[in-house]
């Protein structure tokens, strides 16, 4: 079968415009954010091998496509506007537009955003989406705001989508429902959208985890010349993986990746806040350290013991 | 050789800032368009074998990656502002990587705009920008505003890239000269910013030619529910396609593709304004046709005379 471009956005990817100015299928797409508001702008890109397995359903990657950009806009407090679609793929396969556009439109219509341009071609499949969303100028919590002295925080649960990996792997094995729990927060993560947004003016700092809790504090130290230890056994983890032995546990949770849950810095006047955000945006936050001056992650565990075992993304980071 | 996926924005893609209040490495960028402006958004995906052939100089894909993008703002009449580059790539080749950058950052400066985010990650080749421009509230061009009567121009020459892709192809033979000429059409795009912001409040509508003026004219004439007359004589080209027989001539021209030209309306009586907004822009501008009230495209000779002759683009635009 042979659809072309011009079909194929106007049969899976168009739908009425609200927001912008303009719906898709002109040049360029026209937003203009409100007055006092900033734009804010992410892209990411999804291949596949990489961001997701061959065996993903097509709804759960429209879904995870979006999920992890409109991350992005969480990490900086930013309210979700609009997003544009690149997409390349191999052929015009309708089940899996289907499925596609079902997931990725159903979290858009969850964050009453829409598509306003894209472009469609045939290639390896690969995904790219940008993500525009609005913040209030000078409220955008950024990388670079961490003090000495914060509270290192992380939003729900770590670690179940690098567990639900191993899985895939064949390396760790889990009983139906247990696999069918962590492989949904594989699939199918839940960007904290609401929590970034509630976080403005109390959060100092913010990043989202997508390559793991280690890998990614190294960026905010780095932005926010500070230091911070990491109480490991606070990290709030589900019950599937608290099930798992302690060293899968811990390299799950440290050095995971794909979680998509926040870690941010706020102080500690600021911990009753923080919670009523959480509580506000119906998710858990979890006080697992503090920001220090002195550079570098220190890592103990709950009795203050330091924690010297290396973690694949703890290696890179501390060398 | 590995490197890590921050290293490597920082070496070939992290620059300073000048319009965006943060740099290249939060979560998100953040962007405002002047008072009164909106901001114009557009991506494009380029993939290896349908938008660029292997043998490419890594320069002149990093030129036309972005330059393509650029088209769509010109095509809209905006000022282009930043882009964000999502790149994925089999495997961390410098050579590659030095030569991309220098393209790429050579159009931008050019332009004066700069990188504000992006994504790097491994897997077949691939490259998505999105771009922002500004553009007045009210003054877009789109692709909706032709009325019968309007004048239908082009800017500067049409077909040379196709011409190339047919020497690569092996169906034409063109000398090493003309050869250098055709081929730098088809790799090293200009894309028409100039002559889109000078035709705000001129051009009644206007598209930039990606997949043949035939082709590109359909999407104007359905927005703006017009029909055109076009005089295939009077299609503007470069003398070495000018050298070339008839029938050739005429693909190239009406159905080529990869001119990143653009196509455009206005009234009668704004021909002198056209003209100079092309003399300003550094550029030439041919009226090619007419707007009519009647639907579809109609094809003649510089008699008046139609042309039945099928056109690969023109087959799917009339069916």
């Amino acid at each position: 079968m042979s659809i072309g471009e011009f079909d194929l956005i106007q049969r899976w990817f168009q739908r009425p415009s609200r927001r912008s100015p303009l719906g898709v299928g002109d040049d360029c797409a026209l937003l203009q954010p409100a007055p006092g508001m900033q734009l804010a702008v992410s892209t990411d890109m999804l291949v596949e091998g990489r961001h997701f397995l061959p065996t993903v359903a097509p709804e759960w990657l429209g879904h995870k496509a979006l999920a992890v950009n409109l991350s992005d806009l969480a990490a900086c407090g930013a309210s979700p506007l609009a997003f544009t679609l690149a997409l390349s793929m191999p052929r015009v396969d309708e089940a899996f537009l289907d499925g596609f556009a079902r997931g990725l439109f159903g979290l858009a219509d969850a964050h009453g955003i829409e598509v306003v341009g894209g472009d469609t071609t045939a290639g390896p499949l690969n995904i790219c989406i940008a993500v525009f969303g609005e913040v209030p100028v000078g409220q955008a919590l950024l990388r670079s705001g961490a003090k000495p002295g914060d509270g290192l925080w992380v939003s729900g649960t770590l670690g179940d989508a690098r567990l639900a990996l191993e899985v895939f792997r064949g390396s760790v094995a889990l009983d139906a429902e247990a696999f069918a729990a962590v492989r949904a927060r594989m699939e199918q993560p839940t960007p904290r959208v609401a929590l970034g947004i509630a976080l403005r003016g109390v959060a100092t700092s913010a990043i989202d985890i997508s390559d793991g809790l280690l890998g990614d504090l190294r960026h905010v130290l780095r932005r926010s010349n500070v230091g911070a230890t990491i109480d490991a056994d606070a990290l709030p983890i589900s019950p599937v993986l608290a099930a798992q032995p302690l060293a899968l546990r811990r390299e799950c949770a440290l050095a995971g990746g794909d979680d998509y849950e926040l870690l941010f810095t706020a102080p500690p006047s600021r911990a009753a806040a923080v919670r009523a955000a959480a509580a506000g945006a119906g998710c858990a936050a979890t006080c697992i350290g503090r920001i220090e001056a002195a550079p570098g992650a220190r890592l103990v565990d709950g009795d203050g013991r330091a924690i010297t075992t290396a973690f694949s993304s703890f290696d890179h980071f501390t060398t």
